[in-house]
């Protein structure tokens, strides 16, 4: 009984996946293990095939989600020395929407050598991009119809989703739909394919499928308007049966068992999408904390006790990130990418001398020189918006401001004035959720920027007035599915009853916390207000030039 | 009577003069010599002292202006080989507003060692700016008066004009002011060298002294108003009698001739500025035909048969450019300086690499890829306001611009809109000085940039619609003054009897034309209608973010 007992999150991302072994007691990493996908993010050629793939395609290889397991979780057995009967749980968590048609017996088209020469019979990944006129149409249709449902996606549904990439399909490749008996989200057919048991998510359901807890999906009617041959699209391609997160989808097959060497009827949980799954893994299971998963994108997520519309978030879902609550999920579509974008354009030589003489990389560097400088001393300000604006505004077609520069302005203030931008788009998201009755009181952080840019954490607390911590894990997303396959085992089998329980012994923060410098606040609602006056002008129709340059671009393009 | 004919330019420049050798006939430039100023400009240490200078200071020191002539124009007669007595008269051409106090007999104050320690007894040049504080002050009586030569400078005194200037001199140095028998332009102090003669010019005494042909000076009422001690400035340390351009000031004197080597007696022109004495050399003599010298900054000027109030010019002055014309200024302060600083500090290092294995400049290898695109392409627009807006808002206080970048801008497109930028400004001039009756049909060009960017050339040509002839002079400030010196022989000594014809024989254009494109023409008009709703939304009121940030980092800096 007071044997350590174990479970294993398994992280499906977009070019591996990663398995982690951790300790149910206290949550303890012991040992982690990546498999990089063969045949990785396919956007040129089919595999084994000369076929070439269209624009804006992203397709994945299901049978290399199979070979994560095969190579990952032996891996991390040998290397802990676990034996496979303490290990009690398994957990997942994928990219979404990640999406695949599969035949009646759950295998993907594309193994079937009938389909294999066809790119639709394979996993779109969610940065599949090819789907956008379908969006387009959906989103006119849906907007006349007067939908309920659109306002709890900001009033609009991206290509990336699930709806728009099916019709894509059927547009294309009817013979594809037409042979799927259903389409299934990567998070859950992994499921399906670790327990037999197909128990589809509510968290893939509801932000990417526009399912609601007790309004189900849009009507038939609905989808006939999009096209009559999708008016029984969900009776006939998808599941009416939806699981909360946090329940058990079934228990490991003998199949399943042989491959990952754990033991047969080891519990699993309900499927997971990476970025929600992260949210407990960073100690966040009650309203009022919002977690940001910071990385070349941010993902803002928050719990609330109740139903709200938001405007220009990316979805509210019950259940969609703790079972109990409205889950509510707001983005900025560039951060990282911002400051990489940045380095990679226009950082001058000088700069690449100095980084270089001093053994620091261009970005420890532009932190370096931006630190020494206080709020407002640059002069600039910026509007993040270098690929769009997610929230609030939810529009891709407008671009990047920046206003206040001299002769006198250093690449240094720029990168300064980059960072900031992006914390007054997070500031926007927060105050926009609480004018809306969603309280954020407080900030933790996860993902890749937090441990690389203390100046940018600063600049978020500065800016939101909120003390920031920052997720003890490296690998969140893992660590969440562990802490989900703990539930699944439940108490009984040493996990725990509930995703509450979970947290509150296998989450933890780091120590150190940033908090708001009181003469930096008072600056930083000066130059806010200032952002919102531009974000308001440039992005709620004061002056559309983002919109007429972006046209003018495209017809030039057109005809050079 | 048949034998060449030549005469002399000399251009004070900056840094350094330079004398020039024409040919009366068809204005072949012969031979021309530089020589730099010994003390060059002054902005730290007076010479031979140890006097540290206060900020925005910016002397020079009036021995070096003798000392140009002194080893610039025997050089040129020795290598050219021309005598003497060929020599049939002399111009000259000065920055202005740089002006100097000198005792009765014409030596500069600090000449005499009882004031050579004192900082204001020397030259204070065009970019000195420690009258700010002046200007500001005249600004705000000559408004609070209504005083109606105002508008004729675009509402708006420059810290770098003459009052401003003699005005600081009486605050900090009043021991200065009562020891200066008068102040007076290094224009028509070095014409008073030469010939003895002090015939003070009508463009500076127009340009920077707030002088009107019609009207004289401003009143004594309105000096008093500024500080009771400069009621009688004009009377006591000018002079009321202006000359205007194109006359004789005198004959040069025997110590000048010996000191150059030309004859006594040799015509001298009436001095003028370095810019206003261009336009004659790039072939203007009439309305309807703007000359811009293109370089750091853009100087405008253009021709009028009558007055005409222009929003946000520099400056009309009748006599000011050509006898007979009222000359029109206006200006933009930053244009080679914006692509300077751009290549400065927003150029990553594979460009650099690139420029490197191609053996270009970073200027060339930007041009070349910006040359590759369409108007409209790289999806951007910048206002050009990264040192201010001179003309027509006259906004020291406004700040840069950049709109519509994306991850995928590159910086041949910033450097291109930076381009574009410069010539939407030039755009806006034009068009407010023709919405207000001072036409402009054509355009030529001059200065340092028309010669490096061809492109750029072809930007301003489709931008404002205009053909645009560049000046075949490398020099067209000493060319200018040469055609003057021409003019102040006369036709009896072999020289002109107008400016007129003194254009007709010895200035000329390239043979390259610059033309719109008409479907440039097309994108461009779309282009420039956005920077025209940009520039009055931020430059006229819309949105003061750039003078409220300008703020913010000015109170910033006071407290670090």
């Amino acid at each position: 009984m007071s044997k350590r007992k174990y479970t294993i999150g398994v992280d499906f991302g977009t070019e591996s996946g990663r398995a982690v072994l951790v300790d149910v007691v206290d949550g303890s990493e012991i040992v982690s293990a990546v498999h990089p996908y063969a045949d990785g993010v396919i956007d040129e050629v089919l595999p084994g095939t000369s076929t070439e793939l269209p624009p804006d395609f992203a397709l994945q290889n299901p049978a290399d989600y199979i070979e994560v397991l095969r190579a990952t979780i032996p891996a991390i057995l040998r290397e802990s020395g676990v034996a496979a009967e303490d290990v009690i749980g398994v957990g997942t968590d994928f990219t979404a929407c990640t999406m695949l048609p599969i035949d009646e017996g759950g295998t993907p088209l594309c193994m079937n050598p009938k389909w294999r020469g066809n790119p639709y019979a394979w996993v779109k990944i969610w940065k599949h991009h090819a789907a956008q006129q379908e969006a387009n149409h959906l989103n006119e249709i849906a907007l006349h119809r007067d939908e309920t449902w659109l306002s709890r996606y900001g009033g609009k549904i991206s290509s990336e989703w699930l709806f728009p990439k099916i019709w894509e399909t059927l547009n294309q490749a009817p013979e594809i739909y037409q042979a799927a008996d259903r389409f299934i989200e990567g998070a859950d057919w992994i499921v399906l394919q670790l327990t037999g048991e197909e128990r589809r998510n509510s968290c893939t359901a509801g932000y990417k499928a526009m399912w609601n807890k007790r309004e189900g999906y849009p009507s038939d009617d609905f989808f006939a308007a999009l096209d009559p041959r999708l008016r029984h699209v969900v009776d006939e391609k998808l599941s009416l049966e939806i699981y909360p997160l946090g329940q058990r989808a079934g228990y490991l097959t003998p199949e399943m068992a042989e491959i990952t060497g754990l033991r047969p009827g080891t519990a699993v949980s309900i499927g997971n999408v990476d970025a929600h799954v992260s949210v407990p893994a960073a100690t966040v299971v009650e309203p009022g904390r919002m977690v940001i998963i910071m990385g070349t994108s941010n993902c803002h997520m928050v719990l609330g006790s109740e139903e709200r519309i938001v405007p220009g978030m990316c979805g509210v879902v019950e259940d969609g990130i703790i079972a109990g609550f409205h889950g509510f999920e707001a983005g900025q579509s560039c951060v990282g990418d911002h400051f990489a974008w940045f380095v990679n354009n226009c950082v001058p030589t000088d700069c690449h001398d100095e980084a270089r003489a001093r053994g620091v990389d261009l970005h420890q560097l532009l932190e370096e020189k931006a630190s020494q400088q206080d709020p407002g001393e640059h002069g600039l300000i910026a509007l993040d918006w270098w690929n769009g604006n997610r929230s609030v505004l939810v529009d891709v077609d407008l671009t990047g401001l920046l206003v206040g520069a001299t002769l006198a302005t250093k690449p240094e203030d720029i990168y300064r004035a980059l960072i900031e931008a992006t914390a007054y788009g997070t500031r926007m998201i927060i105050d926009t959720f609480e004018q809306n009755g969603v309280a954020v009181q407080e900030i933790v952080a996860c993902g890749g920027l937090p441990d690389r840019n203390k100046l940018l954490m600063q600049i978020y607390s500065d800016v939101t007035g909120r003390e920031i911590r920052v997720s003890a894990s490296q690998q969140t997303p893992a660590l969440g599915s562990a802490m989900f396959g703990a539930v699944a085992a439940g108490s009984a089998a040493g996990g725990y009853d509930s995703i509450f329980e979970a947290a509150q012994h296998m989450a933890c923060l780091k120590e150190e916390a940033y908090r708001p410098v009181p003469k930096h606040r008072a600056v930083y609602e000066q130059l806010y207000a200032e952002y919102v006056l531009l974000h308001d002008y440039f992005g709620r129709g004061g002056n559309d030039v983002m919109k007429r340059l972006k046209e003018l671009r495209a017809r030039a393009r057109t005809v050079s």
